[in-house]
């Protein structure tokens, strides 16, 4: 049987690093979004899941896509508050948004945003398409062929909807010296 | 000035080995093709190039995507004959077709079919979408991220044709526990 | 000019991790001490400094050396308190003793032990031999190979001068399927 | 029981490479030598065993310590004749000696060094010390921390041999700016 789509849960956060502005999902309709759930301390995210969300927000700089962190602390609260975090930010050269989930409201260790997707750790990487819908979700490390692959097939569907409600030119190919160019890559 | 891309040249070749019978364009039609070009003394395409080109054979196996190695030697000849290729691809445990680009006629060191790509070293990575276009053509170390993406630029384009010709359903999409599937990745 | 090496300053510290009690120069004497000064948001000492201090540990725990950490935190002084490095050394498994350097009293940045051994930065490796001399203070990354033979030559120094006191019998050497033992290297 | 360590082997070679004459043990008496067994196809070599004896050709080169390559072929023998090598060490710019054990006389796969040697296979790291004798052999990947450790062992016993035959001075030990120097470290 296949299913639709949901909608992403909402975030709950608190607060926001890296910009001027809380992001919500409605607000980056149109675009798709790349969440990274991470936790400061948590080693596989520093040596792996950040490197890879920070290279996924330079090398498709030129697509409508957002990468989002979301800092989901779900152990050793006292250790990572957000004068930590915002230490750590600046130490790593983490340039994109992060949001600081909300913590539970009866006291359990596990912060909103994380439960509502159900996430089972950090990192978790979270492909949300151009409608808001929650298309991927991933725990642990991510192949950067299979998630380069993933994101094209949201980035082309997004595409694909502003053209049927524009008058659509198709996209640019071509080739030079350098060599030959794919849509959408830029080179 | 938007150009339409151009046939990928044709490969001219003397042997094939990893496959029972020689490979070409005509024969891949249909398929989007990953050409690896290298050269088995090449330190660039044993530590990198091959090493990715063997990941997108495993990671994309489901896809209608072929990946083919040619073996471009340009220089130390002798060196890299067909038995020393053929150890160096039971070693480095290859398993995708290679083909052994053909020598120049006139004696020159650049192979034919090197040649006819205007390739300007080893290892370079060309892409052939299914009907047998070039384009893509990146000399040197490519990104994972960035392949993935053009690969898949090139599937959905590969799918799209044949469900023009048949009737399309559209592509299933879901969600279990572990996740929620895009199309096309499996998982 | 030849100078003889001076002792290393006393280590002024404000709490001990990962050890039942203080460790101080003077309780070291006889055993060759690698001092790792780090902070816990510094990128390089988490992907380099800290493992090499890590494999230093457990490669030599047949030989007289104690590895140490200190945290050495020079700024953004509130995102490294206690709680916070007690959970970074849980979550990157780090078991040996960690020492807290002591803030400076007149308020200034740089804490008193990185002050007192000239420290440039961190990560910063600090080599003290069995007599409590400082014989090496590298800051940044250091060569695994050059750290290796640095250790040996303190460690043979540590051994020669219980020698010379005690009635010493030649270091076995010996030789089995596995191969050939060097003395000190346990295989 | 503990066995005095025996001379090593002689080696058995049909030609050497990046040398103007042959090398043997004879001819290194009085200094420490780093044997690499290697063959040019084993992935293994060329990805840590290889560059590993580079760097130690490099980051002793101030030590009386020479790093000597044997291609001990024993398996694709047609595969890695000595015009292959001798681009192989071109490409992969290994400027140490190399040379190509010699085979065996009734026809086997093993070579003569490596039989003599007993070697399991490759990369295999032997270390000789300054009287030619056999001290250490590792098959397969060898730490940095350990092989520098073993080497300096090997190093001192051939400094302190020389100076029990000359009027010997105790080595310089010295701090200055940058840090404080070990005897034979250079820094």
């Amino acid at each position: 049987m296949i299913t639709t789509p949901a909608l992403a849960p909402p975030w709950s956060t608190t607060e926001w690093l890296n910009t001027p502005e809380p992001l919500t999902l409605e607000r980056l309709r149109g675009r798709v979004v790349l969440l990274h759930a991470f936790q400061m301390l948590c080693p596989g995210c520093v040596s792996r899941g950040i490197p890879q969300a920070q290279r996924v927000a330079e090398l498709f700089a030129d697509a409508p896509l957002t990468v989002v962190g979301l800092h989901t602390v779900f152990e050793h609260h006292a250790a990572m508050r957000v004068e930590s975090l915002r230490a750590f930010l600046h130490e790593y050269r983490v340039r994109f948004p992060v949001g600081v989930d909300a913590p539970d409201p009866g006291g359990e260790d596990i912060p909103q945003t994380m439960r509502a997707y159900g996430m089972r750790g950090t990192p978790t990487t979270v492909l949300i398409d151009a409608r808001g819908r929650l298309r991927r979700q991933v725990f642990g490390a991510h192949d950067d062929l299979l998630l380069g692959r993933e994101l094209q097939t949201l980035l082309l569907e997004a595409t694909s909807n502003q053209e049927e409600r524009s008058t659509a030119a198709p996209p640019g190919v071509g080739c030079d010296d350098a060599g030959c160019a794919l849509p959408g890559t830029g080179g």
